[in-house]
């Protein structure tokens, strides 16, 4: 068995990164546990953030950057390791098993995030990576001149396809639904570009091609006709799904798999915390993360300062 | 009568500048209504700034900047004006009164933070400014040399005294416990300073001086006695008190004075929300009034849509 820790935060994205500013600077015994050496989360991967006060129209990847050497700075330790499970101790401690080996630690931040949801059609496992992504600033470049289709209504979806008509030739926006859930500012951008094609009330039905995307089958959900769509390229924009693999069953809320916690980021479980997309929260963003790091270690504290 | 506001922040502090940032990326018409044109709030004054994610170390003043500079580009609209009242109209608007004029808006974001506390002995107020001061970053410098007290035992006292230490000759910090509120990082820090000298247990009775300070009157909670110190400057760093002037009593938390709300900065009254330090919260810093920025926009999306 290893040192005990008095607190170990899993995930080092905005949430998690800003937890171990907080820890560090309260001089906790912390310990940043991150999946891979790729600090940041899905801003990472993002092309643009311009509502983080203060820095405004930044590149994710820079971001990211930052925010992790600003946890290193305040002397902040990581370690990389997928956790497996999460399992309560007899001396009251909690023991994070990872691949590798195990860790105790009296308090766990879960900050895990959220990762992206699929559309669960025939074609996009086969051809994920041939065509199919779920990162149009990942994978935006490989379609330069080519024709895409975004499918979703959300932020993501409507910024994706801002970004993809400025590199691709032709981009349709596909929505199941006759408005966009989007941000009225990038409605209105993209409204505006012409060669940006909406098709609102479509579904996709299933992804076409041997060994690259070829095309989407659509179905109108106004009068059932289907159509096929020849393109290149087919990017996933419908939302997120909690990370919450290896952790206990009685944290996550029911309807919705997150897991569930206030802005204190106090779950159901003594010495376990949310932080971030993963808990159950109404605005999920670079500075509402941010703030539950803030917040998160302030009870971590609390709950340390009973113990003794 | 004014033309017709979505919403009116009222502030330009962290929180009221994210709001304003959202606000604006939204499209909504908002107002910023600050009382002076010296935008950030707090941190104006502020030495530095170490625990916002991607900030690390800034001055505060350069933080409040870039602030307001990031609401800017976003578009916000500001305004300079004191509010004196706060009342709802028979259209189911609200309409801010201020010295100069009225304004009629569908939404009120209250983010008018919070002030220091005075400590409310004699010699206080009539020697303010003439060696006392509420702020050791905006007037430390005046103290070069000299002798100095700060009284509290928070994070500011604490950071106020590390501060001064640097400019000052001796510098005393005077808590009426026996140990410090502050993070355990700042008090390591000063307990290591030579020139800091803490006394425990000791509360100011009154501040002397004709024209400027010229000692503080302590007393000993442990045994009574008192003691004057001859010294040159008094800082003031016992806290903080809402800016709620103006505003309808019934948004107040009895037992605290701020205005109650939650993570969604609704207060009890359809229309009006509270963002930044002026709500009930637990943790006020930076990171959460901007985090309350981002939420209190949602809130405010859904309240106007529910409207039509």
């Amino acid at each position: 068995m290893e040192e005990k820790y008095d607190v170990i935060i899993i995930g080092a994205g905005p949430a998690g990164l800003s937890a171990a500013v907080y820890a560090s600077r309260a001089k906790l015994k912390a310990l940043l546990l991150e999946k891979e050496y790729v600090s940041g989360g899905q801003i990472v991967t993002t092309t643009e953030v311009d509502n983080y006060l203060g820095l405004p129209g930044i590149n994710g990847f820079d971001m990211a950057m930052k925010f992790r050497e600003h946890a290193e700075t305040a002397g902040a330790e990581f370690t990389e390791g997928k956790v497996l499970a999460l399992k309560k101790q007899e001396n009251g401690c909690w023991c994070i098993q990872t691949e590798e080996k195990e860790y105790q630690t009296k308090c766990v931040i879960i900050a895990t995030g959220a990762t992206h949801r699929p559309l669960g059609i025939p074609g996009e496992e086969r051809l994920r990576g041939s065509g199919v992504s779920y990162c149009a600033t990942c994978d935006g470049a490989f379609f330069r001149g080519k024709t895409v289709a975004v499918i979703g209504g959300g932020d993501v979806a409507v910024g994706d396809a801002i970004f993809l008509s400025r590199l691709c030739k032709q981009v349709y926006l596909i929505h199941r639904r006759d408005n966009f859930r989007a941000a009225k500012t990038l409605v209105d951008k993209v409204q505006q570009l012409e060669n940006v094609k909406i098709l609102w009330d479509t579904v996709p039905e299933s992804i076409e091609g041997e060994e690259r995307v070829a095309s989407l089958c659509l179905k109108s959900l106004k009068d059932n006709t289907k159509t096929e769509l020849p393109l290149d390229g087919v990017f996933v924009a419908v939302g997120m799904e909690p990370n919450i693999k290896g952790f206990p069953e009685e944290l996550l809320e029911e309807e919705t798999g997150y897991i569930k916690a206030g802005e204190d980021g106090k779950t159901v479980l003594p010495g376990i915390y949310a932080a971030g997309d993963v808990r159950t929260k109404r605005v999920r963003q670079i500075a509402t993360a941010v703030s539950d790091g803030a917040n998160v270690i302030a009870a971590v504290e609390e709950y340390l300062n009973e113990e003794k």
